[in-house]
């Protein structure tokens, strides 16, 4: 699914693509029909590999098909239950008895989801490393501070990558969290499961509907929640952390475009083959990685905030349209998220540090630099320090940087770190 | 372009599909080519149907190759410069010479967003018709009018009709305005023309850069303008006007939902082979199209907000992300734009009205609808009027109707009209 | 701070109105104070009452004195230093000394938004009592379904409370958690601790930077947290999960307004004195109180969306506009998430349930609502039945019920209970 | 209304405060209540001064009054009705007869905000004049041309400041239009003008609604049109137009921000007494018009969404809940434009710029500044020039500051500028 339009997609790869959503719809008919096979509803003989189907599914035909009634799950049933009956013909009478359309979709789009939050993770564990180590390697490496765009007291950049850091586990640590709320979504036509209840009754099973529901989830390694058909936190809760990690990589990049600008030239982004050039002016390098984080930076809340309105304007068993709005912004949102977080991995795995030119500054503007610290001594009885360095003037910012990558080394890796 | 998850995307066709926006982009550089042949400063020999190479360029490829130098008329120039090096030596020399990426990219991003106004502006013509003919069919219909979803004093379907038509045309202005009003870019490296008056200069040519720029413009049937790659009111309006346009359908879209919830029943969407089914409740009958015409309400605000971001960020001669946010919500917000055009006139042409029983519920109501009647009647004196019919109280109804038909059909129809 | 346009403001009393956040500003100013003295850094004779200083300042003038340095934490503290230079003065000479604007203006809207937070979490845990109780009440009282506006299978109420419920618990869940997670804010100059470092060295006390940041934070009962000048997450996990919150009242809300439109009439509002009347029709009863929840369900997406693009857009060691963009949208979506909490808990404790309505409504449209469990008949063999109830086909409706209201009663009240 | 959180808000005065908008609705009610007069539904004794009743109307009782029926109209009229009865009862039994409560507060807020427009466009009158001084003063100056945050081609800051000239003579185009096209509101109850006909009937005095609405009208000095509760294009064009113009200040913001870094130190904003310092560094000089410029452009794309969300969500003959929404964005919008309509102004009036700084970089960066001239020479041969003045580069530079200040000087200032 690269776009022209949307510089970088292709690092998402086929991430929420039409297709895998597609396979991800089959699969969560699969694990329903398996359900219902084990639960001697239906019979053995409707056991089919629907992920074998997925070939024969025409995605584009399928989006064309899907606005007669306003989603894809509708054709797409009607196509499986016609390609099967032929050869399967259990298979198409028993397929998604029980569910409705919005099981399966909101079920496809937390799966699909679900991994690509965890691709997000994995880069955002390689910038953690990343930032670890150049926290500790430029602790010391004195840079002038900036508030409100102008010099302010010394910082060292060893601290500014610190502060990123912190960004970054702060958000690291929301996103496993909303991705671990991830539901199954199995309600049946309102949410009642009664449909599968019917089923249970009817075929003389027995049992229990919720059971059913339960243990579908667990074929789909997805824990179990009440139907939330209108309840759209899940959603809202892995948008609003995925934006947060956004807005950790757009801070980033924003020091990082300020500090690359030729007359401060103090930071440099990883050169790539032909990266940053630009049509008509040969001598151009452009740090177009910062460019294109800060592009999606600047982009995510909105995206968020739409899927907040499909919340809170969620009316009825299933809502008018706000169901219907969730699902671009919802896919875009991931996928701009795992495409800045691959970029911005790449930016801090080579990012040139121009640790001379920070001290050559630092050494030009220490007046103003110490400007407080003068004032301080004023204020307390002593001697004047007319030779005061900079460097001298740092405050916590050791301790800091150890507490900040203290937090990166001591987190749980395995939470976030073994996906992918 | 049909997306899955965007259900009815396909009525916008291949309006500012990627193979559409390389086929603009083409167009720009072969009338900026054929400008600088004709100016006499690049040879007869360079002219080439550029438009020819459309096939050869893989959109897919161009968009992974886009982000380098992140945005695709870097790469698409390179290609066909590779391309045409052996065939057309000239033309490959001259191609894109005096130019820049973003004036590729926004001239033929204003391009295609023209032709896909008109498109809309030919649905919104047809949109003006049918509600011209419900205000009139209806005028006399007398319905309960309802305010904070309380029955409150009596309307007549036809000044509901009319209500719409008046939305339709206040949006139809704006946008006729906005798209005349979208100019070429052409400005050069950093909104100076500086490459062209070179290549006037050491062509020795001579004349004016600015005379060039409007020469293109000419060829490509688009207002000139100063440069305006940091001005960016030429999109905002037209997102803003596009907007207005989805209220506007978002507000009929809403009363046709209301009205036709079965408690309700006073108005159904057109039947559709297949449309409005569930995929599990035989009996469903949703009325699907003013679903998504709601969805497209509910999602453009979002979209036409990042346009105004983008253009409050922009920053030195060209910003370093604002302008790459530009692209998808634009593209987004014209299609979505125009499929809502396709879906409320399909809507609109084909809607049921159920005149008895809107009639009905006044009859039920009309103690209610008739109690401000009675509260003006203890005001001015006179003999109370027992059998008061609610259809003698609808004060200006007719004038109102009349005052927006007559708009409606003295409007310059040729004005948006001619188009498509 | 109750404002003409905002009906219902007044809901949300003082809360972080200009003198709350003066007050609040005085409280940080004093703990630091109290910090230093305790420290040995300042003499004991610069304790002071900061907080009598609070009628002495007038807001107004501080707002307008705000402008110059682009905070209103600068003038406060030059106002502070004038009043107490002749009274006090050692307080004078050590108020602020090694603080910055931001370390106090962010702890006084941490300090204020927190009790805020803390207010609304009392109206959810009375919205909870209501909902679990409206769910136990209704749980077998049949009503129809409706998704997509139309008719689907039969629900109960009680579900639909349940539904509700869970929304809120949702929400709750994470609003305790984003409020127990904002963090003091102590970082000097630029977030180096620089200052209070220097205090430390100078005044011969010795010890550590973090360890005095430690100390504050502990006296205003916050955790402590590196400094997040530019980290703006606890700011946007906290604006989420308000913004959940009222998602969740949003779809209450929009669910009273659907079925207290007179044709459906199953749910009534809380009769007030007065409320819900027009200005002109004696006979109207408006549900102000779901429409008021759900303007601020259609705001508040917006407001958070802004935080997250401030922390998105900050730069440098303290940005240059972005900090400034937060503090309207939080203080708004602060008051306006507690007035509607409280709008909301109120709706609730009256709700009026026409369950014959809903009855007559289910057995006028019992043949639709069982088309489904008819599809399935035919499915699963077996004789027809034709007097099937609706009210035997609610599936797991009655577990559904119970699991959340089980999570309700068994929720650690204490934790978010026990405050206002 | 000074906000102690919205630093500058006192420039925006009292425009649209909560008296300015007490004082407005009476005005509508006193146009209205004459107009009955004149037309001799109400009888002469109706006459009364309403002005005279803003000193007695406690707008913050009025907004606590206001939840019950949901907007400030209904206690207002109320309240004026009880103090009235005793000295002019016909006034008291007259007033707002006719009228919805949605008329009197919608042209309340038009007439407001059409104050604050003119307030605004005469301080976007003084920019153009700033502007266009700035744009021929420095027209030859040339700086280092910036994209994507490097050094590109050389400009001039003449061309600079006539970019920033022609993004607000677009906006201000756009606003006189929208400010021009803000009409009255009468469309009593439900938008038929009922009310109005029946007292034209049984005051036995005959006549057209329409022609009373245009009467009152003419009184208040705007537009006619049909009743728009429902269709918000008059709003949202105006709050589009504001926006627009907020981003034209915003580039302008954003541009003095890069470039009164002090590595950069290009231009510096006017010092005022005690602008731009810090509450902790002396030495600090922040740019700080343009830092709240730059929040006011980062807020405003959001505010002016909302009212479009109203818009797209209206439904019925008055929203339940949408255009409750409108009110806050609306004032907030105008207020902060106005707020940064001055700002600029002032910041325009006063910048500092450092020509020789420009030169020096220049002359310093001049090879790269030249490489696209160069690769230009290689195109078109001729003999090589190395000596190349970057000040020779500058193309249409002349020509396209002479095209936007032609239009800032023949724009009929009559339009916008003799207001206010």
């Amino acid at each position: 699914m690269p776009a022209l339009l949307w510089p970088g997609d292709d690092r998402a790869g086929d991430h929420l693509g039409d297709s895998q959503v597609v396979a991800a719809m089959l699969r969560v008919e699969s694990a329903w029909l398996a359900t219902l096979i084990d639960a001697g509803i239906a019979p053995a003989a409707a056991a089919a590999d629907l992920g074998e189907q997925a070939g024969a599914v025409d995605p584009e035909a399928l989006a064309v098909a899907a606005e007669a009634g306003g989603n894809p799950v509708i054709p797409l049933v009607r196509q499986l239950r016609e390609r099967l009956a032929g050869t399967h013909p259990e298979t198409a009478r028993w397929l998604h008895r029980g569910l409705t359309s919005q099981d399966v979709l909101d079920t496809a789009l937390v799966l699909g989801v679900r991994e690509t939050t965890d691709a997000m993770l994995a880069r955002m564990n390689a910038q953690v490393d990343s930032l670890a180590e150049l926290a500790e390697r430029h602790r010391a490496d004195v840079a002038a501070g900036r508030t409100l765009t102008q010099h302010a007291v010394p910082v060292t950049f060893g601290l500014t990558a610190a502060r990123w850091l912190y960004g970054v586990l702060e958000a690291r640590d929301d996103l496993c969290d909303a991705r671990d709320r991830l539901p199954v979504q199995i309600g049946g036509a309102a949410g009642t499961l009664a449909a599968p209840a019917e089923l249970l009754r009817r075929s003389g099973v027995g049992g229990d509907a919720l059971a059913l529901a339960r243990a579908a989830a667990e074929r789909l390694d997805l824990p179990w929640a009440p139907p939330w058909h209108t309840v759209r936190a899940p959603l809202t809760r892995l948008a609003d952390a995925l934006t947060r990690a956004v807005d950790a990589w757009g801070q980033i990049a924003a020091d990082v475009l300020v500090r690359a600008r030729p007359e401060i030239a103090e930071l440099a982004e990883p050169a790539g083959s032909g990266r940053g050039g630009s049509s008509t002016m040969p001598q151009k390098a452009n740090p177009i990685l910062s460019i294109l984080v800060r592009r999606a930076a600047l982009t995510a809340p909105g995206l968020a905030a739409q899927l907040h309105l499909a919340a809170a304007d969620a009316v009825d068993e299933r809502p008018d349209g706000a169901w219907h709005t969730e699902w671009m912004p919802l896919v875009q949102l991931a996928r701009l998220g795992l495409t800045a977080a691959d970029q911005t991995a790449e930016l801090l795995a080579g990012l040139h540090v121009d640790t001379g030119r920070m001290a050559r500054l630092v050494q030009a503007t220490a007046s103003g630099l110490l400007a407080e610290q003068r004032s301080l001594t004023a204020l307390v009885e002593g001697p004047p320090e007319p030779d005061f360095d900079p460097a001298h003037y740092l405050g916590g910012t050791d301790a800091l940087i150890d507490d900040i990558v203290r937090r990166a080394r001591t987190a749980d890796r395995t939470r976030s770190g073994g996906r992918r």
